[in-house]
């Protein structure tokens, strides 16, 4: 929490993103405006990491499709009180969303980056999995932040929507992308970019995947960006066997051993 | 450290930035063949964060700094050890110096950076508060996992040179910047750019620094290019009431006040 909430370094990780974002919405609105054939960066129903399967645009209008939380919004107030060791549950998150619009921020950058959206004409669409429930909610807490226009079914789209199920975003990333040509995603979790992240079983598996693919590795920051959370997330699972390889793994040499006398530096200043 | 060594979304982070940095290297390089003047993005003596002062290039060839740990390293044996609960201490960090370089891992998109940097005849200079005693144990550490060449003195600099005191690495990029036209420097934290936000005695202050300067929050993709690291380092500081504003508290409200009957989605799948 310290280091996302608190810290200059995620603030320039932020800022680095929505920078690169920016100036990706301005290259591709200027492809399109010279008559550039776009595609999305949704992959389409059939798709593999390994084969992925992009849709063209035709004359589609342009969008940016994110994330609500942890992406355009710090959730501060919500994170505030978790931190005081309240463990999470779901009718405290529901709480949350209907009544915590106030107490938000939004991402450093986010909001430079919409700007650079709108001088270009590209619409920028939310999707969450929040609750179709407080849609009224959450669309007043972004346009409170300066995310305007919010509109529930066009530019904000919510767990439930587009018969999405559970906590996957592809169905709502294929009906965004029917109406629009998405040019660029952002979020801070790999299921904010496609559903077929969520197939791997283990951290390893996840890792390998997100920048392992034939195609993956070359979209982040070319199409798909990415935001810092190690505050919660599927970023958060894998057991020590599973983040640290067994045939990296060390241990001091026995005291005795040659050492030098210079000093060392703190770690936290390397 | 889940985070960080293990998740694909923190490999994603890195890849972004560091693409992002293989293709200003490209682009600065472009506009060194056609003969633009270049500055670096080294702080020069007399610099505020306000009023920054960048030497001009002149003919110096081009280079790009990076820190080394958590930077263009992922530290997986010393952090395995650490995260069985073994407190940090400065021995234990020399000894990991001398007999580690067999436990580490590039991180991800970090030799696609340097390959690009070297397509475009562009130097891979490290500056780091490694010590300079075992500079011989580092140089062979970056060398084995495809960074060379690393030459003490010219593409690598450690604690102690250039006069350098402490943890500030400015004395360094001074020195660096009197060789090379430093196109754009890479690090974890915030001290990896410019010594200057290490007097911010408060995390809030780094991080109104770090995107608030009238010129820091433009640097960021954009000749800087900073990397993940929730694990240690000056993001970490920070009590509650400097990481939360007491403006954007949130508690609950109280049981009986109106409650919607949908189900909300868990946290982590946002």
């Amino acid at each position: 929490m310290q280091f996302l909430y608190g810290s200059g370094e995620a603030a320039a990780l932020s800022y680095q993103a929505f920078f690169g974002l920016a100036n990706y919405i301005i290259s591709m609105a200027s492809d399109r405006a010279v008559g550039h054939d776009l595609r999305s960066v949704v992959m389409s129903p059939g798709s593999t990491l390994d084969a992925p399967i992009f849709e063209p645009c035709g004359d589609k209008p342009l969008a940016v499709v994110l994330d609500i939380d942890e992406t355009a919004v710090l959730n501060l107030g919500f994170e505030a009180d978790a931190a005081s060791g309240v463990p999470y549950d779901q009718a405290r998150w529901d709480a949350w969303e209907r009544t915590g619009g106030g107490d938000v921020t939004a991402v450093p950058g986010a909001l430079d980056m919409v700007k650079a959206a709108k001088a270009e004409n590209v619409a920028v669409v939310f999707n969450s999995n929040r609750s179709t429930v407080n849609a009224d909610k959450t669309a007043a807490m972004l346009a409170g932040l300066g995310f305007a226009p919010v509109v529930h079914g066009d530019t904000l789209w919510l767990q439930g929507d587009a018969a999405s199920t559970g906590s996957g975003k592809d169905a709502r990333r294929w009906a965004i992308a029917k109406k629009y040509c998405v040019i660029a995603m952002a979020g801070d979790q790999l299921g904010d970019f496609t559903d077929l992240f969520n197939a791997s079983a283990q951290a390893f598996e996840a890792r390998r995947a997100s920048v392992g693919g034939r195609y993956t590795s070359v979209l982040w920051g070319h199409g798909w960006f990415i935001l810092p959370n190690p505050v919660y997330g599927s970023a958060l699972k894998g057991a020590m066997g599973e983040v640290f390889p067994l045939d990296k793994r060390w241990t001091p040499p026995a005291a005795g051993s040659p050492a030098t006398t210079a000093p060392a530096p703190e770690i936290k200043e390397k």
